[in-house]
Order: C-alpha cells, then structure tokens, then sequence
C-alpha cells in the first residue's frame, strides 16, 4: 500500500465528538504513514481564493482537543452549492469550483462528517468530480438512517436531561409547569431520551400527533395524585395542534421568533390554571464538552473511515450496529431517514411509566 | 435558657442553597434542643386554613437534601399581603390572616429566608404581629445590600459560566455571534460575573448605557483581531438604548414574550453583518444543585440566625461580611440595595481586559 | 388480571440508577394497580426480625430520587445466606430463614437487581422456596452475560473518563505518567471505555497479559513523539506481570492494602525515568448522579420487569439487545460470563489508534 | 509610558485557573502596547541551553484555554535552584544561570504565579539578579498569608464536595463510614470548606489534635440518631495521633506509600464495628477546569500584576482582600502563613453544626 493523501472536512450544525472523530482520523491515518488535509469551514473553505486548508499532524491533538466540543476545522450550514444563495440575492451552481477546490488539495480520498443534507450535497459533489467519499455521520438529531446513533446525540440527551434536572426543583418549590424544548429537527429523540430520563410527564415529539386537552388531563391526573408541579418536554419542530401558525412580531420590526415551547406556555397555563414557564435550551446542546459515549463513538468512526479508505471502500458511511462498527451505502443512509420508533422500547417503556405523549 | 420552637419559611424566587440554609437551621436548633417549624409555601402557607406547616427534624436532611436546588418547603412569590391579588381581581389586606397563622404556630421567632421584597413585607408582618423576625438573604441577583454575597448567586453565575463555556466552541464553529441572556432582575451581577469567567466579549447590564454602534464595533475589532466568533453577556433587566419597547406578539393573541436577548440579536446581526444566535438561560440558573460557595454561606448563615435568636437579637439579618458572618438590621439591608459597583475589581478588570459594556 | 403484590429488593454493590429502576418498577406496578413492596438491605432485611421492608408508593419518587446515585433501598454484599459468615466466625446456612422472609411479605413475585453473584443466590433461594423471581441486571463492571450493557456502567465509565479529563492537564503541566485506577473486578470494561475516550496510551485489562516493557516502550514512543505527558488506564483486577504479590503492609500492624495502580506507579518510574503519579478513582465511580442512559435503562428493565410478572414469566433476566429490552434465562446470564472482547470494535478501536494494552 | 516586554512563568505545583491567570496577562499586556514573554517549565526553562521560552499573543487564547485546568506554560517543582539536587546526587547552586536565563530574555518585568516556596525562591532570584518580580498567589492549599483566597482553591474545594457528594448515596447503601482524604499540605482550608458544604460529620485537619476514640464516638452518635452512614474528611497533611509512623511497604521492595486516610479506616473500622472505605482523592483536584471564581480572580490578578509593573511597583504580590484586589509586599505574604483560623465563621460554623473535628 501506497502512502496516501487524505482530505477531511465537518458539515452542518456542529455538534460535540467532532474534535474526537477529527482526532481519530489524524491519528489512524498517522499510524499507517499517511497524510490527512483539514479542509476549514467545510465546502465553504474550498470557495475561497485560493481553497483554506491546512496540514494535521497527531501533536496538535495532544492536549484536550477531543474532550472539546464544536469543530477546530470549522464547519458551514450556508447553502446548497449546487444552489447557492448569493450576496447579492442570485442563485449560483458554485458545485464547479468546489470540485475544483477538492481537486487542488491533492488527497485520495475525502472524509465528511455530516448528517444526511450534507451527505446528499457531498455525494453529488463526489459523483460530479470523481472524488472518493466516505461519510461520518454526526448529528445532534439522531436522525439519520442506517445506523443506531451519530455523534453528538449523546452529549445532546444528557445536557437537555441535567436542564430537566436542574428545572425540577425550581418547579416543585413554585408548583410550577416547567417546559422544556429541546432541538432535534423533525425527529423526537432528544425530547424522548430526555423526557424518560429526566423525569418528564410529557413528552411531545413531531411523530406523534397531540392536543392540549391531553396534555392539560395529564396535568390534572399529575395533582391529584398529589404532586404540585410537572415537567414537559417539547421538540422544537413540534407543530401547533390544528398547524395554526405562532408568531411573534418585534413591535418595531418585522423579524419574527416563534417558538412551540411558549405557545404551549400560554396554552397550558389557560387550559389548568397552573402557572407556567418555558426554557428553550438552544445551543448549549451542541458545543458541550462531549460525553464519553460520543467520543468512542467518534474514535470507532475515525478510525473505520480511515480504513474504508484503506481498503478502497468509497460512498460509504460509517455506522454503528448492534455494538459494532460497519458500513453502509451512503445512499442507503440518506434515504433511511430515522424518525421515532413508535412501538420500540423507549416509547413504549414512556407510555408503560404513565408519560403522555399528548395523545 | 429556656427550649425554644422556631419557624422557618422561604419566600420570592427559589434559588440553589435554600435546602442547606433550612438544614442548617435544623440542625443548629436541634443540637441547642429546640424545635423547628417549616412553614409551607412561604406566607401563603400560613393563609390556607388551618396553616400548613410541619414539624421538621435533622434525619430528614440525613441524605442529599443539602445539594439539592429548590426548597423543600415551598415558596411563593404571588403577591403583597397587604395588598393582595385576589382570583376575582379585587385587592385585599390579608395581612391580619397571615399574623394569626405565625400566632398560630406559636413560635418564639420566624427566620424568613429571602430578598429585599420578602424581607420588606416580613418586617411590615412581623411589626404589625409582634413577630420576632431574622432574615437570611438570598437571591441569584445578589441585589440585597450589607451583604458581600447573598444564597443562590454562586451557583447561577456558575451556571452562566458553564453556559458561555458551552457556547464557545459551537460560536468557533460557524463563526457566530453568541449572546447569552442571564437573570439577576435589575442589577448585572450575574453578567459581569459569569461575562468575564466565560470570556465574554461584551457584557450587558442595566447599570450602565450602552449603544448598538458600540457593541458593533467592539464586534468588528474582534474580527480584526483574527478572531471569527463573540460572545456576548446580556443581563434580563438591560433596555433598550432608546428605551423603545420590545414587544413580542403571538399572531394569535394578545400574550406577550419580550426579550433584550432577541432584540440585540437582531440588531447586531443588522449592524455587523454577522450571523448571531441568542440564549435565553432561565430557570436553569435557579435549580441547580448548589455550589460548595452556596452550601457554606447557607450552613453559615442558618447557624448565624438560630444564634441570633438565643441571643434575642430581633430584626436583624445575618449578612456576609470580609471573611465572617456578621448580623445587620432587616431596615439597613432593604434600604442598601446593591448594583454592580462601577469602579469596583470586577467591572475594572472587564475594561482592562478590553471587555466592552458597550458604552 | 387480579391485583398483585410484589417485592423488590437491590443486592451486591451499588451502582448509579438502582433508584431509576426501583421507581420505574414502582410506577409500572402501580399503573397497574399493583402493590409494591421493597425490601430493606436486600436479602439480610429478611433475615432481621421482623423482616425489614416497606410498601413503595409513586409519591416517594416525585422529587429527584431517579437523579440520585445509590439505593434508597439499601443493599447487602456481606455474605451468601447458604453459607453465611457468622459473627462468631462460624459459617452457617441461612437460605431457610430468607426463604421464611420471602414468604411472610405475601407477594406474587420478586424483582431482584443485581449482578452475577446475586442472582446465583437469588435463583437458589427463589428455587428453594417456590419463589417467583425477574433479575434486573446491575453493575458497573459490565461483566453480566446476555446484555450488552447493565445499570451502573454507563455511569461509571463517564466518572473515570471525567478523571482523565482532569488528569491530562495536570500531566501536561508537570511532564508526569499518570496512572489512573478504575473499577471493574475481573472485566476491563471500565478501562477500555474511558481509556479510549478519555486519551490513554495505555490501558490495561485483566483479559490482555502484559509488560512493564511494553508500557515503557509506548511511553517512550510517545515522548518521541513530542508528547511531554502519558496517560495510563488500569483495571483494578490487573495482576502484576509474573503474579508477584503486591503488599503494602502497615508498619504497625497486618492489614494490607495493595493496588495495582501503585506498583505500577513504582515500576514504570524505575523503568522510564518519568515521573509518575496513580489515583485510585474508587467509590466515587458507585455514588454519582446517574447518566441519561442509566436512567433509560433501568427505565425499560424495570418496566420490563413488571410486565414479565404480568405475563407469568419468571426466572428471566430483563436484558439489552440490540436498542431492545428483552428477557432470558437467568442461568445463561449467570453463565455468560462478559468479558471484554478482545476482536471487538472498541479493542480494534483502541489498537488503531496506537493505545498499547501493554501486549 | 515606553513600550514594555514581560516575562510571565508559572511554578510550584499547577492548579485549576493558572491559564486564565495567563491570558490576563496577555490581554492586558497586549493593550497597552506590551509584549509578554511565556518561560517555559517555570525556572526549568532558563536552565536548559538555550532558555526555553516564547511569545504569547491573545489570539492563542481565543479558543477554550482560560477553561482548562493547568497551564500551558509547563511548571516545576523539581527543587531550590541555589541548592539544586542534581542527577548525580550532588547539590549545586545554579542560581546564576536562572538569573542569566532572566537577563537573556532581556524583559522590563518578571511576573511569577506561585506559591510561598516559590515565592521565596524567586525573591531570592530577584533580589541577586536585580529583576523586576511580580507575584500572583496560587495554591489549591489556600495557605498564602495576606491574601483570602489564591487560584486553584476553589476548585479544588469544589473538586472535593462532589467527591462527597458522590459518597454518600453509596456510603447510605451499604450503611458504611467513607473517609475522603483531599489535598491541603499543612493547612485544613479544602477539609474545612468541603467538609461543611459536603455534608461530612467529622473533619479532621492539621491545625486540630484529635484522637480515634473522638471520631468514634461521634460515629456512634450518628448511628444513635438513626443515621446508617457517616462521611469523614481528612486533610493529606494530619498526622496519626501519637505521631507514630504510617508506613505501607511493597513486599518486593523499599518504596513506600502511606496514607492517613487508610490509616484512619483501619482504625476506625476497629473501634467503631463499621464498614469503612476510604477515597484518596488526589490530582483530580488539580487538573479540573476551574469554577468562574477561580477565573475571577486569576483575571484580577492578571491585570493588576500588570498594572503593578505600569507603576513601577515591585516587589509585590497581588492579592485578594474584602471584594478587592490589592497588592502586598512578597516577604510579607511569605511571612504570613495562612492556617485554618480556629475562630473563624467556619470552623465555628462546622461546630454549630455539630460537626467533630475529632477534638
């Protein structure tokens, strides 16, 4: 086997165990003699004149890189580069250039940590200039098929699980609704995960359709069993009941900032009396320092990207099965979209403790 | 000295370190051989019919009570007695109910656990009822004065620290403008606190004016300087610059959600031409399990006020003070309220550090 | 379905999440309508006269119970009733009398959490006395047969990953060898886990036999790497290379007290001229709040565990497999001893990223 | 005011807060015009050939490193440099090479962050080479004279309340005495501070005699009360009672590791019939990342040792008194030994509590 020249960048919202998944590459690719190219800010960096990329070497990781979170190389949720949003309003195909910028690097193959949107664009990329790809998938959201978790779902779930256990004094000490909402896109697993384990009476998620009477009967049914307080967890891209749109307009402006967590606030607070308050967690779930969970996770991804590569094994992604790393098509991931599993364990394991899903 | 029988109750907003002041007033009064009376719900408790109250004992604090947020008695922010709300919106003197409820108890004195509010409207009680009265403060906004520190503002500003920690690398990751959103009501101590331990760029508080221009270019030197992201520390209590009101209208009603966090958001994001994102942290600076800071200042003043009563020194509240707990009296306290000092170490290490308030 | 009561009891060593299980058996009993029914200080509460339990209501774990490390239940590990040690030094079979115990709380089934050991007992004494028993599998060792994951682990591996978080700067500052000495018995899974995720060079496992040689090479290769510091990672149950006894012997008296950790310590600084230091993590790996995934897990196995009563299945293990709660034998899982497995992911893992085990 | 260059180094043992002590150095330098001058390993540094040392700019702190436990620019503690102890067992002073080590750096300003030892060290260094010197106190000790608190004691306290905190679920469950000994050299301030807030029943420390009989019979009182478990906290630095030698010899050799708190549960395990389990805490109470108050004060304590050097003014440590930084003659502080002061709020407070220090 040759020496060989490898290209790695992160894509999408960043999330915490990419260090760790950076760092595990480095170092692999390191112990078989090669060398690995960061390319910065994503694709974004290889729009830049000339592309931005820089050499890593196994020393910068020496200190406490990977117990970080966030991404040293920088990452980019900025546009479709085969549709790209420019400054001035125009759409631009700007896929050319990124090729090109790929090429430039020199590498034989490309590593991309991303969830499934970037994965679709870097495929189309990949095909477009004959670049050899292999995917690590990453995100907070959990929802990318074909694999049980992505890094950073993990560091997600336990910081939105201490914020529940943080809520639930301060809840009990005011007889209080406490809201919660957490991120995870379309998907619920953060919201379910974290609704289990911290304690929650409801848990509302995209997959499951709910009302706010169900939601104000769990409520009720929770005080007269003599408790004075309750905890809910919402997923941020819940929907209001009926789809009636939540608005909320700057008096002096026209931006708007609407959020489902203070909806179901007011909602709640009409329906039971109770007094309310919501806390939307925001981006404290994504650059946490990573668990131990996503760092291991990461290092088996690393180090199995590397060695897809290795093995001439591209348009793969790597994933985690059943307590061992494989490889899947990265199509097949794309297309396999993971969403709650209404009759898996942990769903059923909420609704067999009494947890209301509001419906 | 005769066996006494003392009441405890906690009053206004909980915060981390209650549960260690009452243990320690337990404690402290069973080794003396008295007995304790936990009032429930602060005032409100002792509106209800009969009072609501219990006997409290040592064993009960025997397991991990101390470390926990929150008040194991409850507490209640819902009103003046002297001028209180009522469900069918009249206003009504309920002070003469709750000085019968203290009667009631027949205790030899009341230690009251809260801010200037409760401690303003305790003393007025305690006047009218012949109630002897010691105040324990706490707050997270650490607003009371005659006292260095007050129980809760540890730990919150330990809580906005992690948070800044947290939002760091995800603000390093895509090149954002962070800001964070923390409590402390009308005085910025949380925000200067946990600004310059968090390595914010520019703290907010209401104590001292500001301008966007100002904060932009701050924003704009930071960028210079080499750096792609900011962090930015904004006290609940800042206004507007112009004092132009925020308003935040559901689309579907009336109910209102205003927050200085998403205005500068906004703002600065029209400013810089920088992607920006806003935290609004909330309850979570209030449940948190106490900090070993809050512990001991809880453990020390619960001592302090139990000593005060055998003593028989009325009025007071026992206060921190160079290294030492030391008493002054209830009416000096509420009468000292405490800002942020402008020319004390802290702001004056924020501005040799080149940390901006934006003025 | 008739109304049933049940006991339920925790055995053998703490671990974080025994008190998540205990409520979520609580919960799912009384759902159902059932009593539950827990026994004190596992099987020795029944040996007490009377027999120490207590009726569990969902009430007790309104507050933040499930967020608490250890049992509320107290445990025992002093001993097996068949041949138990007596005060008086002589060993005496004590199986009738627990079996008396189990009888006289008059209930349908018996969930019982613990490890290996305890559920040899337990079936022994279930076997004897015609008592219907469900495991529940606990253990921060990892080493139970059949599930990929017991309550506990999870938990303890994020407490020894957080030491070598604050390990690594400290080794940094001083261009130390630090030695860190985890739990685990005779399984390395602790070790590995952290090992990988927490940066070691090293990690040494009772199912991988080394040198002190091969240590000191990678410690040498690191440091011409450039690297200043190493981090070493040992199981608890390590044996010195040739099975030299450790011994550490008091000066003035026989007990003992001997750590792999240390002489680890003492032969690598002879061997490599660093400077080195151990910890020795102990029961804080035990105590601690336990992770999300504790919590999940003890979420579903007692769920599970409830519902096998329900179903009239006894003499099963709840189980993790495969993102599923299932059940089997609880003789496999005695018999399936769970070792580390040396052509698993994690080991692949860790030996591609150039982590010695010494080997 | 003319263009200035600082030299900053760090010595002694490290501790949580010294980079945050360092990059307020930078900063603050770097605005007024400065360049700062890291020296590497602290006097270790200009002892090799060439003097290890290098330019720090603030853009190396934009990232997390104020956040990290200890300090980037290495640090020693391997002996007096007037009597150094050299490889072959000779004493030397190389005093005159440090000093021309701080010449050849050709710096206005040295600004050591150390301890009392070594702050005497380079007061010496100083005075025969005629360097400006500036000290910042550090020590998770907290035993610097003239000042209340020094980086790295609070976290260090921190460090070991969670400790505690993390020992009682586990010492309640299986009804045991858990000894937890911490770091503090001759001075209880850790044992002190962690034991109240951690909930300990019996501290014991350096400054106060005790005896086992006392322990015990505080013990016993415990378990009186219905209490199952106790919490011990012993400070590295306390003695056997009688004075009498700890030794724990390795069977196979000479080294030694003896420790008061295995002493301790021996002891006690005899004379109170308790399980007993003792927790050597150890470097985990340097290497964590330090609390916001740790970070306060090292960025006060940064920026005024700079400002010292603006005026002129040295000879001087900075130092921390009544909410205030201010700055104190070295000799004075070195002269000032801080011990736990047995009349202070406290230790009174730990009394109050009925807290034994065994006396």
């Amino acid at each position: 086997m040759t020496k060989k020249r490898i290209g790695i960048l992160t894509s999408g919202g960043d999330c915490a165990g990419l260090n760790a998944a950076i760092r595990a590459v480095v170092h692999r690719s390191d112990l078989l003699g090669w060398e690995t190219v960061g390319i910065i800010d994503g694709t974004a960096g290889l729009l830049r004149d000339p592309p931005e990329y820089r050499i890593l070497t196994p020393n910068e990781f020496d200190g406490n890189i990977m117990r970080m979170g966030g991404t040293i190389l920088g990452t980019t949720n900025k546009g479709n580069p085969f549709a790209f949003p420019m400054a001035d309003g125009s759409v631009k195909d700007l896929s050319g250039r990124i090729v090109e910028g790929f090429k430039a690097l020199n590498v034989d193959a490309v590593i991309g940590i991303g969830g499934d949107g970037s994965f679709a664009i870097l495929k189309k990329l990949a095909q477009k200039g004959g670049i050899n790809l292999v995917g690590i998938p990453k995100t907070i959201d959990n929802d990318i098929g074909m694999t049980e978790s992505s890094i950073g779902f993990d560091t997600a779930v336990s910081v939105a699980t201490e914020a529940l256990d943080r809520l639930q004094p301060t809840a009990a000490s005011h007889d209080r609704v406490m809201i919660l909402e957490v991120m995870g896109r379309d998907a619920g697993h953060i919201a379910v995960s974290a609704g289990i384990s911290g304690g929650a009476d409801v848990i509302l998620i995209p997959e499951i359709p709910y009302s706010v009477e169900h939601i104000s009967a769990k409520i009720k049914q929770v005080k007269d069993s003599g408790r004075n307080f309750a905890l809910i967890v919402v997923s941020e891209a819940v929907k209001t009941p009926k789809g009636e749109k939540i608005e909320l307009t700057y008096s002096d402006g026209e931006k708007r900032y609407g959020g489902i967590g203070h909806y179901l606030s007011q909602r709640i607070a009409e329906s039971t009396g109770s007094e309310t308050r919501v806390t939307v967690l925001g981006h404290v779930q994504r650059g946490s320092s990573p668990t131990y969970n996503d760092r291991l996770l990461a290092s088996a991804f690393g180090v199995k990207a590397v060695d897809l590569i290795k093995e001439g094994k591209f348009g793969r992604m790597v994933a985690w099965s059943n307590r061992q790393v494989i490889d899947v098509a990265i199509e097949d991931a794309i297309a396999a979209y993971q969403e709650v599993d209404l009759n898996g364990t942990l769903v059923q394991t909420a609704r067999a403790l009494g947890i209301s899903f509001g419906d």
